[in-house]
């Protein structure tokens, strides 16, 4: 048992998962969820993926250890100071959002004035963030917690990203959390975090977004399986990802820059007929895809 | 029984698929294959991929009624040539090359001098040319015969490329052929195949190969689900995709300025924040992503 009461604040696909996986795992007495859309609620129930779901956000926080936040990124600071103004003063909140800079920011510009936690701990304990923030590079093109999964997080990394005013206790408690769940945690900063999925994520999906778009109808059904591999994930909700490039636009926009300089590589060998220089181009990309393990 | 020998230049994952495909359905007495390596003569018979393998490519095509070339682009129409030289007059000839212009342009510029058909046929067809391009749709980052398999072409397009001077029993013994291995046969120009197939798989292959290329060492292992499907194809053979490359660079280099141009879109949308010409450039990804069959 990892705490009494869990609580999901926005049950989709990740938060799902979380709330089946502890479940299954028996991480917690109770798993609250805490949806929007009152329909949702007796369904999540139904489904088992939670114990309670609610649309009340600080009556289900009012006895929470452990809190996580699965809304779209432009909506996780404000729902979890939301429920640090709730919870009792020892819970640990934490997300599942793609991006972290902007979030532990603003949670962190926010913590002091809004948590219980700042405002009624212990003195001792008063200054630090007893929020940290998470990824599980989890999920896929489908969305919604029809899809959820209670394996869903088994053997996949879990970033989490403490930074100088988070509490240990927090940091420590949430990534055993996610070892619980059957995550690999690895600590970064929330740039390098941020830095890193530009390029391993939000690159590719933007890439993959532009593909899909300029392809002529009358020419989709031509597109093969390399076509359709190589776009999967534009079929994401853009609704989830608008939010991450708007958070993340300064990494991505550099990410970007870099494709281009490698773009205009290939370019260049192309319209010089550079055999050489194009092949070398492909043996590099192909050595870095063949070393990426998990087919 | 489609023909009495068939002969197949070039026994890789097509090649060796077409063998396999043939002998399973039946139709060809005789399947021959034309290798490069001695080695792989003995190892093709007895994997049951042709009936007979040579590197001995005059006696080969002796008495063949049909012969497809399944090397990489930059070979194609000089073993078409060889072949035509070496064919009886009524042999059909064919390739499955990921390009066409160039090959096909190539065939017919030299087939009057160098054919027996155009030397030795009955006057009313000497004019015209037995060859006719053909490109399965087919195929994956793998290559090599091992990973050849009888059902490669079943339900997958297979584009054929008759122009002014193809022969028109070439071009309606060709879509039978593939036909009869189970492929969906679409008639295109040469021009128009290779427009397609930039959008539809080179740009996606340079692309894959590009972001595959700039991921660094240090988050290779960070590279989930969405990098590894995206730049799956950066894993083919550069031996393969240099020449195809550079047979189609106009057309490449077109659609990769299609492509910068909807990257700009993106990247002015990031720079000013604009989340309602973000979304709508996603929307228009996802809605292109959907419409694809086939998953």
């Amino acid at each position: 048992m990892f705490c009494e009461t869990l609580v999901i604040i926005g049950v989709g696909l990740i938060g799902g998962s979380i709330g089946l996986a502890s479940r299954r795992r028996g991480l917690a007495r109770r798993v609250v969820g805490v949806v929007r859309r009152a329909e949702s609620v007796v369904d999540l129930v139904q489904r088992g993926i939670v114990h309670e779901a609610t649309t009340n956000l600080p009556e289900a926080v009012q006895e929470a250890q452990l809190v996580v936040v699965c809304t779209t990124v432009d909506t996780i600071s404000r729902y979890v100071l939301d429920a640090a103004s709730h919870a009792p003063v020892e819970a640990i909140l934490t997300d599942a959002g793609s991006t972290k800079g902007q979030i532990v920011a603003e949670v962190e510009s926010g913590w002091g004035r809004v948590s219980r936690a700042a405002r009624e701990g212990p003195a001792e304990t008063r200054n630090s963030c007893r929020f940290v923030g998470s990824h599980p590079l989890a999920g896929s093109e489908k969305s919604g917690y029809t899809y959820a999964h209670a394996d869903l997080f088994v053997n996949r990394w879990v970033l989490v990203t403490p930074t100088g005013q988070t509490c240990a206790e927090a940091t420590e408690r949430v990534a055993e959390f996610w070892q619980a769940l059957g995550g690999r945690v690895q600590f970064m900063s929330p740039e390098d975090h941020d830095r890193a999925l530009a390029l391993v994520s939000h690159l590719p999906h933007l890439l993959a977004s532009a593909l899909a778009g300029i392809l002529p109808g009358k020419w989709a059904d031509l597109a093969a399986s390399g076509f359709r591999d190589t776009t999967r994930i534009a079929a994401s909700l853009p609704e989830i990802w608008a939010p991450i490039f708007l958070h993340n636009r300064h990494a991505v926009l550099e990410a970007l820059q870099q494709l281009e300089s490698r773009l205009e590589e290939f370019r260049q060998a192309l319209q010089v007929e550079d055999r050489e220089k194009l092949s070398a181009l492909l043996a590099e990309g192909k050595a870095r895809r063949d070393s990426l393990t998990g087919g």
